[in-house]
């Protein structure tokens, strides 16, 4: 099939989603000839590597832009390489890291958790006692709130696609409801709160309305099967599906329940978001609808013209993504993507579109809507009213450039 | 809630399903007392470990019964270690193995897939060529038609549950679709079979029905969202969901387009099945309905009488499972199963009873349907009319007996 004759869906050679299953794409197959087949490479000529106990990767793909805060040990983030990867899991061994006093050591087995506070029986648990109780386990992102900050400055940095968005991951995680713990503690009325605190050096804490705790959080024990990582909360975590990531506290050590919230400096000095009349918005746990292209993007250039298949990854803390759109000309004309199989409710869904470069100047984007029908907004929508220095909870559209060579840049478009 | 008053659905104490998350469990938190709060552990004293480009894991865990055929080099299985894996998605690097020659170390850039044979136009794809065709990802299981041989062992074999069951491990496979690959080349009439071929030293080589290569195969180049490993066929794989592992030829060489079966060495004087009449069983592609119990399972031991979770794996070959049964009397009584919120096509679903363990001897099984309606046989229907020595697609239901001590082992029952 002649790929000029495919139907246009939007401006600048986006096609219809459908012609992602259907076209033959021609030009990226050679046609064979008799010298590219029959001669075995060497690596044929012997046997391989043998057995161990675990398979290492094939790739030294690692997380990008790690940084630590001057004058902290491990208090900073590292960010999980978003443009190397496809699916809607996250390796382990790539999911971000944010910490605030780096990643304790922690013996599981002298590990406990307490349940005290505004409650008929404060209980105490080891993890033993916790995998007596059911585990759930869903696919489902975590996302920190300061995620896509680099959207702000005034000029578009020159960072690639993780270093910008790479503190979003999925994984499947598993642990207890925590309405199991907190109904066996027994709630006290009038409490309406939870302080939830971690067994690192700071005890970094944060207030969660027991609502939420009710609602689908669970104390995780596992990530992607097998236990959490150290940095991510071993030998447990708090976690909230949905939320900004600060709040589904790590290692995790207490939860207090209380009448309000503690008002710590987590939640309030940071976390939280500071509008230009000078108040302070608290508490804004959600994270916004929002989709970012992840191919092609900085970094990854384009080669010969023809047919390219965008690939990128959407997610809502309000629940499932709806639809996805993209734009191959900044935002004048829209196509829908296909969604992959697997839409989940408070996860990355990847979105794809097939898009012909004639090798224009093109300018892609991509725009999801939940499904709430919430919009994920363009960048002057999401910047308008913060004060200066407020920069958590960004879901603008990003834009990337691709220029007449092929290459991908960060635009505000 | 006194648990002794819930509220049975089977006998030797299987509780209601709905159990799993109502009941108050009493028994498995303590009651906090003073000392237990307010003693701040070493590891809170001081920063923790600082950033770096990729999280390692947290346990020692490795893939168990590690075998290579005695004067091979790197022939053999490793197993994912079930036992101590919770959630469906099993770890990349837990992620089982079998070779015919090792593995090969594959430069990715120099790699190329050859589709010949009776085709209009004999095609070479090297990986950036892939990359330009749409992708699909799924979570789906891999199985080797080897899984579970152990149980036709005369006695029962003293393995845990890694051992006897670890050739199953399921993964998020992304890919293009071969039939868009296919019909690049061209099927000329009468084809009906492809010859798939592997790059590492035998040339491992299965044939596969055209039919299921447009159904739903793949070239897979990832696998939980990063690049393959290099046991796991690393730069491309076939992959065939819900059909015998040694069928998704590794480090895919070539597809050669054909009218017939090659029936070459591995479908022929292996991965076929021979009965007691002396004839052999070709092609058995998919795996059988299945599911193990893999807590509690030999080498986890229960502690005090209680109640406790139990938790295992079921999939099928032909789709979704539909329910799962448990049984704590070895097999008499049997109460439903709670299935996890993903419960996906050819993928593993893990599913979940409450017990309550009053001490006794107990022989807990696992019985899978599947939403063809297929139920998981016995091990005397499953052995029925097998020759001696005939091993492949094992599939039937394992008991664990516990003894007093909450100790379990293998038993056939």
């Amino acid at each position: 099939m002649d790929s000029s004759r495919l139907p246009d869906a939007a401006d600048n050679g986006l096609l219809d989603r459908r012609t992602l299953l259907r076209a033959g794409l021609g030009s990226a197959a050679a046609l064979l000839t008799a010298s590219a087949h029959g001669t075995r490479p060497d690596h044929m000529r012997q046997p391989g590597a043998p057995m161990s106990g675990t398979s290492p990767p094939a790739t030294e793909l690692a997380r990008t832009a790690i940084q630590s805060q001057p004058g902290t040990l491990g208090s900073g983030a590292s960010r999980t390489p978003l443009q190397h990867l496809d699916g809607l899991i996250t390796p382990s061994r790539l999911h971000f890291e944010r910490h605030h006093a780096g990643i304790p050591t922690i013996a599981a087995h002298a590990h406990r958790l307490v349940i005290h506070g505004r409650v008929k029986r404060p209980l105490v648990f080891d993890l033993d006692a916790l995998h007596r109780y059911p585990i759930v386990s869903r696919l489902q992102f975590l996302e920190c709130s300061g995620n896509s900050a680099a959207l702000l400055t005034p000029q578009p940095a020159d960072m690639d696609c993780g270093a910008i968005h790479g503190l979003i991951s999925a994984s499947e995680w598993g642990g207890v409801p925590l309405n199991i713990l907190l109904d066996e503690a027994g709630i006290e009325p009038g409490a309406t709160w939870a302080v939830a605190s971690g067994a690192d050096a700071p005890a970094m804490n944060r207030s969660v309305p027991l609502e939420k705790l009710y609602e689908d959080a669970i104390v995780a024990l596992y990530q992607n099967g097998e236990p959490l990582r150290r940095a991510n909360g071993y030998p447990m975590r708090l976690f909230l599906p949905g939320w900004e990531g600060n709040a589904s506290v790590k290692w995790l050590r207490a939860l207090q329940v209380t009448d309000q919230p503690a008002m710590s400096r987590q939640e309030t000095s940071k976390y939280s978001d500071l509008d230009v009349d000078g108040n302070a918005r608290l508490f804004t746990f959600p994270m916004g609808v929002k989709s970012i292209i992840t191919s092609p993007s900085p970094g990854l250039t384009l080669g010969e013209h023809g047919i390219y298949q965008i690939s990128g990854l959407a997610w809502s803390g309000a629940g499932r993504i709806r639809r996805v759109e993209v734009s191959a000309d900044g935002g004048k004309t829209w196509a829908e993507a296909q969604l992959d199989d697997h839409v989940l409710d408070k996860c990355l869904t990847r979105f794809r579109a097939a898009w012909r470069w004639r090798g224009a100047p093109a300018v892609l984007m991509s725009r999801a809507t939940d499904a709430t029908g919430a919009v994920q907004p363009d960048r002057a929508a999401n910047i308008e009213g913060r004060a200066t220095g407020s920069f958590y909870h960004v879901n603008a559209i990003q834009a990337w450039a691709i220029d007449s060579h092929g290459a991908a840049r960060n635009v505000y478009a």
